[in-house]
């Protein structure tokens, strides 16, 4: 006990400074560039510490120095010395797994996405099918990286519920999926044993969005994607809202019409039915073998039919029970709901209008993804990159060195 | 600057000694009395630590030395000396306003309520009356208080949208309020300028039930409220969820059928049009004039008639739009839904695992409020409680020490 207490304060100083190296870095993360006078503004040190933990960060090859540059936020006297992300530092996989398309990418601090490959997924298709497919891509991606570059993680993004204790795929309905430890079938497939995250793609949308996307700045925001399915990613005072077993956010599942269409999951007018990819596709007479590809589609639409602004309507309506339950002040409208958005927001609108209470309703803005189609992959490479904002030199020492040698001589 | 950075560590070290000796007293608030030793480990510090906040906190009048007692927790060795909340220490007024009657109650620290009074609320009442009528019951259950207790603040349930800046009460719609000023009508009755906290009903009770009820140890609650309108108040990661304005929880009003009947918020088939007290009211044909003791009328009721079986199948389908959007570890059954549970609860289970998706509905329990009817009552006191939990110098500094003088005199 005494002996404890006599090391206590010098483990809890390393504790702060190891705290305090992720902090710092998670600000360059987010900024992609800042001067040290700006970071000693963030951080609340003083400018000795903050040299010393840059020093740091670019000791670990995680950062890099950057010539005073003319920074908006520079106030005035003698230009400050900046930090910014390493060209070559470390880097994750992150992967997007869609019901039509897995779309693997490269991704380095800063969310900048080094390099992306992608190949079809045949839906109702055997997981390891699909992860020797996904360790393909991987392989791909990673062919070029930097032979100095570390690997920290793979982060995975699945249309469907993903055990928060484990990352187990419960269910990915369009898949056709139900307990399926994917994670375990991709580093299988690619012989590698390193850190791998899974997400539902809403909730790795949401993350993003608020991360680098629409939602800088904003705390209490929903992405509400269609991909076939519908689902929510929801950020409420600045958190993921995961729920007990990290199912939280299936608003694809919301009683909506109780004389309603049957929907997948065996209930009767989810809102799904009336919003979800098939029963848009039905809608505007989209060949079923392009309902996985429905965003396309309404991209290359016309001037809405009234089916379409219906389906607007109901849009709206759900949105409103969304709004009538969390209040947030921006909803991001993701996967085919842009395109859907932009042909008939009039209608989307109204319908929020019509059902949402006064006063949630009042601060809320509807928005796009600020990251266009790629939200739940660059969430994906956020959950990854995770434990290196949190304890940069335990989640290097953790790393893998030597990439090359273990992954691309396998490539093809 | 270098003058600041001089004074930083003593600012901070005070900073940290007030933050300890807050979280010391919402250790004892929460557990009502707790040994030396179980403080030691509930706080990580030392023991010459502990006792010196102890015995801050024992010269601030709000603990007081406690004689060994047999805790369950109680390890061997000689018996730990204890803490215990003072006897005679500061309180709060808790106010719970119904829709058809006002509860106020004298509140000490661990959540103990030394008196109560209630008196009719008039539907449709104007605000200030209302307002002096809540005076009244303060001035009464003040009258005894311990001449040395100061008063620290005032919270106040309302059945309504309460802003989260101010506490203005946005929409009660059951007391036909708008843009009510609730908290300032209350002071300016009293004639005392006091700290007040303005709260929804559903989110207090949910806090309550989360610190002393029956989800102490829940992290991921909702307590779903039958109180004429139908609320949620919902606790994820341990923190309540409040929505951008303070408005989150509205599930009265998810969409739940189109064609359903007309709502008071201008829309048709909300959930409340099913499970609200009018509803519950007609198909059990309870007398328009006892719809407000909904509760009571309940509670006197016998065989369930197939109506009532009905709304109890209503009542499960809404919890499962719920548990698909929150997935909840514990779902808390709050104002009518009590009784209305214990009478059909077989139809309320079925109908919630008819429309829950699997994984969420796995982990998912229904409970009854561990503190009755009394949880927004409670937690009321709880937001009044906050600041000295925080902060208890300050909030003892900032608190009303002649009660007696500037209100007592005036009751009747």
């Amino acid at each position: 006990m005494s002996a404890q207490r006599r090391t206590g304060l010098g483990t809890n100083q390393e504790a702060v400074r190891r705290h305090n190296l992720g902090t710092l870095l998670r600000h360059v993360h987010a900024a992609g560039q800042l001067s040290r006078a700006e970071l000693t503004t963030l951080m609340g040190l003083n400018r000795s510490t903050i040299a010393g933990l840059v020093g740091e960060l670019e000791a670990l090859g995680v950062a890099e120095h950057a010539s005073p540059s003319g920074s908006a936020r520079q106030g005035a006297g003698r230009p400050s010395a900046g930090v910014r992300i390493a060209d070559a530092g470390p880097f994750v996989i992150a992967v997007d797994l869609g019901v039509d398309k897995a779309v693997v990418a490269r991704v380095g601090l800063g969310g900048r996405i080094h390099r992306r490959a992608q190949a079809p997924v045949v839906g109702g298709g055997e997981a390891w099918q699909v992860g020797a497919s996904v360790a393909s891509l991987i392989r791909t991606v990673v062919e070029d990286a930097p032979a100095a570059s570390p690997l920290v993680g793979i982060g995975i993004s699945v249309p469907g519920l993903v055990r928060r204790s484990d990352g187990l795929v419960r269910l990915a309905p369009n898949l056709e999926w139900h307990d399926v430890s994917f994670g375990g079938i991709v580093l299988a497939a690619l012989g590698l044993d390193v850190p791998v995250s899974l997400g539902n793609d809403a909730d790795l949308g949401a993350l993003a969005e608020h991360t680098r996307g629409a939602c800088v700045g904003v705390d209490d925001l929903i992405y509400v994607s269609g991909n076939v399915g519908v689902g929510a990613g929801v950020i409420i005072g600045g958190h993921l809202l995961r729920g007990y077993g990290g199912y939280a956010g299936e608003v694809g599942h919301l009683r909506f019409n109780p004389t309603g269409r049957p929907c997948h999951c065996g209930n009767r007018g989810c809102w799904e039915t009336e919003v979800g990819a098939h029963a848009i596709a039905e809608a505007i007479h989209c060949p079923p073998d392009r309902v996985a590809q429905l965003d396309e589609v309404l991209a290359d639409f016309g001037k809405p039919s009234p089916e379409l602004r219906t389906t607007g309507t109901a849009l709206g309506h759900g949105l409103a029970s969304i709004v009538n339950t969390f209040n947030p002040q921006t909803v991001v409208l993701g996967g085919y709901f842009t395109s859907l958005y932009q042909l008939v927001s009039t209608e989307v609108s109204r319908g929020l209008a019509d059902l949402a209470l006064p006063a949630p309703l009042e601060s809320v803005t509807l928005t796009l993804p600020g990251l266009g189609g790629d939200s739940p992959l660059l969430g994906a490479a956020e959950i990854a990159l995770e434990p290196l904002l949190v304890d940069p030199v335990a989640a290097l020492d953790a790393a893998l060195d030597d990439v090359h040698a273990r992954v691309a001589m396998k490539a093809g």
